[in-house]
């Protein structure tokens, strides 16, 4: 169930951020105020419970500040902590440590906050064999990061990038004139290793849909009883998925009409981050 | 009241968010489904009320799919606008606007939550003349542009990295021994261009603080009897900043304890994205 | 039928190009022979036929060098042209064509090469309705605009890279333990967004890749009675896809058993360039 | 006889075609079908013989994957192998290992048929002390791995780039005004470190050349009697160099009029990629 | 007294200065005369007297070559050191030592100069109080080197960079509108962890700078008796900086009016090379 | 006489540098006092006496601080300009140019410094036909522009890099085992268009290195009769170079022992910065 980004992009998404710190004078308060030599425990500590993920990019950060740092986790991401816990705890020499800790834990508490939420709608669909995918709606240049931490949730895939998938949406079909048209032109190109999927508002476009030979078909804010009558309809033809306007309330509802995937944007755009800490140990 | 991030960033940080959804063979839904001659008029319409963020970015994602896609403004960075209100209008190759939209929404959707909540704050302590400020609780890779953002609500500057200014925070006291011989390293270290600010957390660490010079000392989880001490205590010789477990609830009553400033993380870490759409025109 | 690469990715590729052939000092050639001042019309020519592709590499080149050259195409990417035509007219700076050339000139010779093997694949099975696909067996760092060169000669896509599809190769097969586990583990793993594909080499696999639920099997090395006999069991389930031991000799036989793709790394791997020149117009 | 890229010229190339396969989610075959801890060990083999090339990239490519696969060469760089031979032995994680295959395949398939394809010219002219030497038609931003393979094949060097020697060439001569003058201007600007070559195509232009000054004249296109008159008259003050319709027909031939250097695009722009695979051991 | 910019940074400056001279190809006089099998030891040894900086740069050169050198440092950054010690012993590869030796002792060279002509700055006003501060007249791309080199000779932090504090210059002062209100602008502007600085000529404009509350006033090519004077009428209020015309010889006298602070662009813009060599051990 | 660095390198350089002024927020002074819409006038102008260098690096400042800036420069690269000329006039966004300027001040007054010097040693040989040739003891990262900055005040091109010509040093003879093997090995590995060079540091060593086949020898430090003696046993077989200890006043007396070149570090690592300044027009 887990999806870990290329380390080599990790090590460049977390090189920016400390770039961005540190400017071109590094930590001045850390190198003012510690003695180059002294060494220091510390724990990272959740401030509330959560599901975690993004550890790669909180490792790799005190990795690249120094490699003296030596982090023990203790726990994986996908794993579920309680306000108080300890997520890992970090020996090494202090100057690195603190310079590293607002970054790590930027990383961190984004992460955390994106799991832990996903976490709460896949367990709010539980039982029912539907799965919650993420959509493109993530933060502009974290998008492996956060589809990670998503899977850390407990989250499907959806398609990673404008590049991999093809997904025909509201403004295609009314640029390129219909549903049909434009899927029949999306099978002729995709070639046979990429999925063709057609984005459709009311349901009598889905008969166009079908006929194209549509893989998938999203269902943009389908009233309860749409979304039923599109599992009738469909019968199994192409994969179905809802989206939009679905909230933590109406999840399960959504779900047992019998469609096959909800996507959420809220699971990236508007996690909260989770509040996390260093301590001395 | 503006601020901004130097163009060359911008850029740089449009074309990571642009390679992410790109991928090698770019936008292969548009591709396939629209002729590459046709042209589209769009427009950015919000869907919910705010403060407008992001606009250069949002901008400059354009410029770089097709320098040929035009966008007008209605507002400026910093503007209010309502449910509904068209925020830009965008006119030219409909494969580029197609291809953009998404990774320019998400940044103003972004940018937008962080300056709408902004105002949120800056309002709510309207008339007592005291700044809300942001701190380094940002995503990241988008510093430049979420503290543009918060300067677009209306916030004031904090330090932007660890390079600027020294903050000498509670886990530099416990491992330099004090907050007295902290502050007194840092003045000789940081020459006079650079301000020295110390976060204590019980007021008896004030005086050590203003004796040793600090120029801002950061209160942190004060309670508000304490934080009037501290400014009655202080008596104007050095900047006085709140911070922790600030919510809007509390906000105001913590202002009119006399304080200078109050920081609040979550005017970056946990700003909902304003939900933003592209929408043909 | 086009296929895009992004600009920006173009324009880093031409970037690097330009960077290995101009060093610290430039051409130091041209330097010292041309006038500055010095303009000149150059046309590019074909020194045999063949199908064009890279105009987008080599337009970027000479822009990239001084963007007051002028370069006029007399016909597209996927167009043909016999030994003698002239591809393009350039007009501009003498110097900044001079320095361009050896590098646009590499581009082309090599994109034409494979847009003219690929053309020479897919004729050869015209009127079958087989495809004639990529692999991944292209230049390092090239990709992007291998792939589009095999799309102008008629090629279909294939997975683009590791990130975009599921295949499940014989080494995959061998360490994970057989076919159908193999197959039913990547269908959890894939999400609704994302074909899944296995390469078997015996047809006694077949079966299993077709009960777990594979929506692709490549049938690698097999002989052509053992294709036809794979196309009768799979009986419309599954793309199949014939790989290895493909010649121009082999092809039509091999698309006449019924199979639907066909898939070659000689359209990348061993393509030779084709011979185009900068003749003084 | 060995030419060595730098390391981290090596290392960018390599990230840069790692990056291109593995885009923002990486191997999903590998992490959907292999355990994360599971161990194994490979051999890279030769389907047909030749002249290995390009194990530091090879190398590189799978240590950047993981730096805790193993890798044992069998021969080195230069290395003469028959079809079945093993070129090297790879221990260590199998996911790694199965994530870099394709991308190391590329460098090595590539690298050795130029190796492969120079040895062959050098063998044809084994005595006479002719040297064969590259040119500059190379794969756009691979010039310094598919230069050591020449190298490593027994090629001679020839410029690397524009900026590292003086050629004149044909479109030089046409615009500044003939071979006399321009050797003349560029004897001038180059400086003592820097050799002057000139390109001719007919043999009355050998005086003006050897006249200026030239350090080295490539006969283009020349007729085998030209060539040996050109020996003749030259004498020694300077190299000569053919080039233009070489073949390894022809080559013997040409070498035997008494020329210094032949040198060839084909080596590099025509050698098609010798066939290696991945095998479990 | 230390001042150490971010590993990385220090990495990518090295990296850009071994690329610029390692090119494509590499050090071909090394790889031609040296067996890749020769180990050697060497010293680095001054030639001259002065202030040890820029070991982490000329460390991080030999490092990138090839990790198998060894460096043994007899001294610290700041350390002084007499003509003909030896600085450092170098034991490794051969050929990587004498690939780096350069670029290594291009830094050395640079950096100890800056260092050594800074020393002699603050010597020069020793027991004064007195501190010697940087300008930004620094190499373009050197500057976090150039200023840790200022720290090393003993010198003081002024702004790194435009964004790190406010410093309104004479066209400032002209293109806004005196004095006062662009100082109260700023003030407005940069929040509390950033001072304002203001530089004036005359000084009937002292009163405006200090009226409108400026943190420091740097008074540009003043006369003796005028720094005096400012010194009288500030009484405190602010920082003095003197600035313009400061040479060795006039140092002290400006330091004894009293003035917290003289800067000087000579530190970094012309200080000589410090003569450093490599010898064979 | 000139010589271009590429302008992609150009631009590089210059976006390094802008980026390490600029950080994340930019020119803070600048957008607290200018008013964005304010334009101004602004001439570049010369506190001493000079030859001009650097022109294409100081324009590229300006433009990508914003394109919108002009610049009309009065004189080319190489020109010669007195205390107190205009080098050049400029107009635009005032902001623009108040932010670029000290970067832009930087390059011009580095690269005039360097101009400067050089024409001084090469007016000191007028008339002897002696070369002056740079060295690479340059700044790290501005090697194209500081040698460019030679060309601009006359001086000869020397090797640019480790990469594009063979010179054997001092250290390399002492490992390698002597002179003519040293260069022996060289003219094997080098190819017919890379020069071969070696260095000496006694008249003894001439003959192995004229015996060899050495196309150039550099005699370091040699005193003023060996100089005219190595001048008289060479006779024209091999290009010879003067270097070390060479001064402005020792200068004419070198080249008048005939050699044919003579190199000076100093050009590039201890020419001071030639002193510039904006100036409100």
């Amino acid at each position: 169930m887990s999806a870990a980004p290329p380390p080599a992009l990790v090590a460049e998404i977390v090189a920016r951020a400390l770039a961005e710190d540190l400017g071109g004078r590094g930590d001045i308060t850390t190198q003012a105020t510690i003695d180059a030599a002294a060494k220091a425990g510390f724990v990272i500590a959740a401030r509330e419970g959560g599901v975690l993920a993004g550890t790669a990019a909180a490792h790799e950060t005190f990795r690249q500040v120094d490699p003296a740092v030596r982090l023990a986790w203790r726990l994986d991401d996908g794993g579920c902590f309680a306000a108080g816990d300890v997520l890992a705890r970090i020996d090494g020499p202090a100057r690195a440590i603190l310079t590293g800790e607002r970054t790590a834990l930027n990383f961190l508490g984004r992460l955390c906050g994106i799991a832990t939420l996903t976490r709460r709608y896949v367990d709010a669909v539980a039982g029912t064999g539907v799965g919650i995918a993420h959509t493109r709606k993530t933060t502009p240049g974290l998008r492996a990061l956060e589809l990670a931490a998503v899977r850390a949730g407990g989250g499907a895939a959806h398609r990673y990038s404008l590049a991999d998938a093809v997904l025909i949406k509201d403004n295609h079909v009314a640029v390129s004139g219909g549903v049909g048209p434009a899927v029949r032109r999306a099978k002729v190109h995709a070639g046979h290793m990429t999925r063709v999927a057609v984005e459709i508002d009311r349901l009598d476009q889905l008969g166009d849909a079908l006929d194209a030979g549509a893989d998938s078909v999203l269902l943009d804010n389908f009233a309860l009883v749409d979304l039923a009558e599109a599992v009738r309809r469909t019968a199994g033809r192409a994969t179905l998925e809802a989206s939009g306007g679905v909230t933590l309330a109406t999840l399960r509802t959504i779900a047992e009409t019998g469609i096959d995937v909800i996507s959420a944007g809220a699971l990236t755009h508007s996690a909260a981050s989770l509040d996390v800490g260093l301590d001395v140990a």
